[in-house]
């Protein structure tokens, strides 16, 4: 198989590379690394990179954050490049990259346990997470050729566990290995349409 | 209960109004009409708006909507007003807002069933709908001094059944008393964090 992986020096997305580079043709996309760079808050830099990867059998973006701050102080302007990056981003994704997307190919995209669980200072990441979840559950029913598309919804993961265990006091954390298995899933499976919540 | 109701005469707000205006003191905000005008697309004019409300002990806001249309065809672009106006229009109600409200004072939202079972050609609006749902899930907690926020999530609504019907096959039709309980309950009720789905 041919698959894009946006975001493949992430800590998730380094992980799913690992796993898929074996058996497939595996282009990583990042914004300051990778065999395209892209970044994912412009539409053209989304269009030049199908552009230059050309047919794919499997999309997976693991790229994009949101704002992380006090609720009191928070502005539209702080949560604007997490809205244009991680949800906008992911978004355009589909609607460009669906013309470059094989028949039967799939979509993967990422949201995280905020759109339900939302921790202390992530109200816009728990927003943006929420849309996409949504927006999954819209396009998988409007992609054409048996295309698909799924999100994986994951908790803290244990490589993130360091940097990121004073935010998200109580999380349980995620092995690696399952939230891996998840893309697996969404890449290699047939499923459409699904959330696929990788909490535990 | 002095309330400010955004959106006051759309087809829900105008329904809302009737049941909130014998026992409260009513301001109702709107683009074209109303009390005090706003256009929720837009921080200055919102801000606008609450300077001249002052303070107040619940927002309700009814307005707001989103693209539909066909998703082989649809771009960021035609996303971009009800990502200002619905999604961001209500995010900036709430994070300006939130200084003129009351203690124990509420804001109700509305987001829509799509979040969970989009109609064809309603991507956007799915999109919108489950991130304003996820917003209102992390504000709740955020909100301070007995502050509460719930969204009402309602699905077709009778007064819409000419207008919509043709988009919404098999949808079951919402009475109108329904949809503004749902309102009422959250302004008048101690719940908060609430997703009220309406869609029965």
């Amino acid at each position: 198989m041919k698959i894009l992986l946006v975001g493949g020096h992430g800590t998730i997305g380094k992980r799913v590379a690992t796993a898929l580079k074996e058996r497939n043709e595996l282009i990583i996309a990042g914004r300051s690394s990778g065999d395209v760079r892209v970044d994912i808050g412009s539409e053209g830099s989304i269009a030049d990179m199908f552009k230059q990867v050309g047919k794919m059998d499997a999309c997976i973006c693991t790229a994009g954050t949101g704002y992380y701050g006090p609720f009191a102080t928070m502005t539209a302007e702080h949560m604007r490049p997490g809205l244009e990056g991680k949800l906008m981003g992911q978004v355009n994704l589909v609607l460009i990259g669906k013309e470059y997307l094989s028949e039967g190919g799939s979509f993967t995209l990422t949201s995280g346990i905020a759109s339900e669980i939302p921790a202390r200072n992530g109200t816009c990441v728990a927003m943006i997470n929420g849309a996409i979840n949504s927006w999954v559950l819209g396009a998988a029913q409007e992609l054409k050729q048996d295309r698909r598309i799924n999100v994986v919804s994951p908790g803290l993961v244990e490589d993130s566990y360091d940097r990121y265990r004073a935010f998200f006091p109580g999380y349980d954390l995620v092995s690696m290995g399952k939230v891996v298995n998840a893309y697996i899933l969404s890449v290699e499976g047939a499923i459409t349409g699904k959330i696929l919540k990788v909490y535990a």
